[in-house]
């Protein structure tokens, strides 16, 4: 997997985190994932599927960045995570995964999606499982850390 | 979302867990996710995509039935969730959906799958986000629960 297939997805979460949410997240150096697990709070993940290949997202909220985040959407922090921050996490997954797959597709890479799932669990770790190599890119704030997983079979 | 389209999966887990791990489950009646959350220690989440919808479906498992099975099929029980086990739920989410897509496709619907992705927490949640129904499906053990879960695109 080349940067050039990993740039879209970081610069569609930082385009949907600073128009929609007005915030500004800093982007880490994207590493393989080895060890270091992305541990976060609730994470939305969602399959992908192209012609010639076929793997997974996953976007990891720790839970201060999440409720701020909503705050800045839709004026309201529960300051928990329920069903309404869920349902954000969901439509966040999709925005950022069909802002990747527009960028990917004008460089000739055709990609369906699936439909979001979204996971809610104080400290849960993910694991992508396709064969290909693991990318994990970290994106910082005052509020917490969202982290960007992809794994696609080679 | 119909019946005919739920019992493929709950067929491939039975057929799963008892060729490979020796182990029977018992079904319970699938119903309609409303606000009972299925939780759990331990899932995998898959995407599908076929040419009339998409969606996407989790299996969750406590952790006490997880390492029953892992003793079942690999002869080893590591007594927690590991990458090993992690491992494991991400192949039986491969095996339980790829033996429902071929059941499915005998019945005319053709999906293509993404590849998995395994969560793990202590007591996470899981919400699938497609615009249709949830259907959940709880399976039973002396060793603990599992649950299916899958919502496509209406």
């Amino acid at each position: 997997m080349n940067v050039e297939f990993i740039n879209p997805f970081l610069i569609a979460l930082l385009n949907v985190t600073s128009t929609m949410a007005n915030l500004k997240l800093t982007p880490g150096k994207p590493k393989l994932k080895a060890d270091n697990l992305a541990k976060g709070d609730i994470s939305g993940v969602i399959g992908m599927i192209s012609p010639q290949t076929r793997g997974s997202l996953s976007i990891t909220f720790e839970q201060g960045l999440i409720l701020e985040i909503m705050q800045n959407m839709l004026g309201e922090n529960p300051g928990k995570l329920n069903e309404e921050v869920s349902d954000l996490v969901g439509e966040l997954t999709n925005m950022v995964t069909g802002g990747a797959k527009k960028l990917l597709a004008e460089k000739g890479y055709d990609f369906d999606m699936a439909t979001p799932a979204v996971v809610c669990g104080l400290n849960h770790t993910i694991s992508h499982k396709a064969n290909g190599k693991k990318i994990i890119m970290p994106f910082t704030s005052p509020y917490g850390t969202a982290f960007i997983e992809i794994c696609f079979e080679e």
